[in-house]
């Protein structure tokens, strides 16, 4: 199985990139010399952890006949300070809302996620510490 | 320095990410149980190497002042078979076009930024063997 993309510098430091036909514009801030057209790379390796993983969770949710239940996952990462500037930690918060949610099937769908399926985690970790919290109605559940 | 997202589920496998004050929709295909709103997580990475090194390339090649070119950077990846599923090695093609270009000043800046700035290439080489190749007018030129 393969993946592609197709990125085409656009002027600037902006590149417009192409990924299963869907176009998204990475441009640096301009403080950097961008024009803060798109995000900044670097950070998408964040949202593509949160994506993977939300789409792993929710599917699983959904096979435990979870619902009733929104979800929003929040990351924070810290940067080394030499070159190449790398993340070596994440805080990765899973952020569910809803009545009568066990926090046992919770617990269990993301690590699930993080410890068997989400590749873009699986990825990552090998360079950074990844620290997941989850918390239900903004409070934090032991895992 | 750190670096924040914000991703909401809204609805079905689809996840709106926050980056840098840009949207962003992740989606599965359709075969997936998504509706293909926008690119899957994983290729997200492939996408964030190439505009992380594709501005180091640019940045670069404007302080040697090397101009009149174009370039696009395509990527490549095999996936493991097995869960989670991750790339295990990714081709990283860069394609200038142009015409009385140096390619010693373009294999310099591509390495440059492959060894030294880009932080998402440090980070993906961790878990994936990366196959740097440049081409100058579809002509691929030795390193």
């Amino acid at each position: 199985m393969s993946s592609k993309t197709s990125a085409t510098w656009v002027g600037g430091l902006a590149f417009d990139a192409d990924i299963n036909g869907h176009h998204l514009i990475m441009d640096a801030d301009r403080g950097s010399g961008g024009e803060n057209r798109g995000p900044r790379p670097k950070p998408l390796l964040l949202a593509a952890l949160s994506g993977c993983s939300g789409m792993d969770v929710v599917s699983i949710l959904e096979k435990m006949r979870v619902g009733g239940f929104t979800l929003r996952i929040d990351t924070e990462a810290d940067s080394t300070s030499e070159h190449p500037v790398t993340y070596h930690t994440i805080r990765f918060n899973f952020h569910f809302e809803g009545s009568d949610l066990s926090p046992e099937k919770l617990v269990k769908a993301v690590t699930l996620s993080t410890q068997k399926y989400c590749g873009v985690y699986a990825m990552l970790q090998k360079s950074a510490r990844i620290i997941v919290k989850i918390f239900i109605n903004n409070q934090e559940v032991e895992q």
